[in-house]
């Protein structure tokens, strides 16, 4: 059982119907699953959460955004708080690692075979995985603001969250395969250690 | 006088009229000066190149590849062959280091204003932000999979070509800065060397 077949879809259903934009987003995902990204339109995932088009452009610009607009500004609110909440005496990194850890545990693990679909459709679109890469550094930057309000220098800074970051990716892709046992911090905090591991063994 | 007014953009031509493409590129980049990247379309960019918007399309596949899709090829190639022209005594961050000096070098003084004005149109627009992000990730891609040709593992190989294409962006930025007179590749190596020791000391 798939936590996709808990989310039926009802014919179309009144304005003030709940979660329209949870259900626009796995009706965007069953779909680019199914059909691929760039055979789905607007319309069709609209039909299939069973709301208007209007609806639809109600909660995004358009059906790339589907699967990002939401996240991106929550993850960047949720790493730029964390920053912000470290202790005085945190090195920029522990900032970043704290933080990183406050993203990954927003990861239940029944959103795992969620998260491996999307990753699978990102993987197969070339425009989707622009977005992702956009993704990605929307989010470094919004770390490394947070650090640097915390008057960390705009290098180390810029560093520190691109090894963050770098670090929930690799957690996130394997805690995404159906074969991961463990959850997302915990996965997230090896891949912070290997990157430690393989930046101090950085010979210049 | 400025690069670009050496550039004529005579009426209609031919087919076999030589450097079409880098007209295109430079009609592009003016008409996205003048009124914005949004509000310009194909057909206007090929009426200032005086071609057919045919012509266009044979060379780019839509307007966002105009400012990218020459560069973004050739310079992951340079990269990739700099990394392994490398002795085999060098270490991942000085394989990456003569690849990024490599790039460098290929930016001759002459298009310091062109590069101005082509980060000012892309700062304007949030799709060529996104591009141009695209772009870096592309170029560390690149870098790192010809490190890891080398035998590199791919977590060191992933960090030193990020931190290569760093020391760029960050050179050619400063390089593009009217104020500069130092040529691209020394900002680069000086980038290089500040990331070094912002690298250094991170406290993990």
């Amino acid at each position: 059982m798939t936590l996709l077949s808990h989310i039926a879809y009802p014919g179309p259903v009144a304005r003030w119907e709940p979660n329209t934009r949870e259900r626009l987003v796995y009706a965007a995902l069953d779909l680019f699953s199914e059909q691929s990204y760039d055979a789905t339109t607007v319309n069709e995932i609209a039909d299939r959460a069973g709301v208007t088009k209007m609806t639809f452009f109600r909660h995004f610009p358009d059906k790339r955004e589907v699967l990002f607009a939401a996240g991106q500004e929550i993850h960047s609110r949720i790493l730029a708080d964390a920053v912000a909440a470290a202790p005085d005496s945190a090195t920029p990194l522990q900032a970043v690692a704290a933080a990183v850890e406050a993203l990954s545990a927003t990861f239940r693990d029944e959103r795992r075979e969620f998260s491996a679909r999307l990753l699978a459709v990102i993987a197969a679109s070339s425009e989707l995985r622009e977005r992702a890469a956009s993704k990605h550094l929307g989010l470094v930057a919004a770390a490394s603001a947070a650090l640097e309000k915390r008057g960390v220098p705009e290098l180390t800074a810029g560093l520190a969250a691109e090894l963050g970051l770098r670090a929930f990716d690799r957690g996130f892709a394997q805690w995404a395969d159906p074969a991961s046992r463990q959850p997302l911090p915990a996965l997230t905090r090896q891949a912070f250690d290997d990157l430690r591991t393989a930046t101090a063994a950085l010979d210049w």
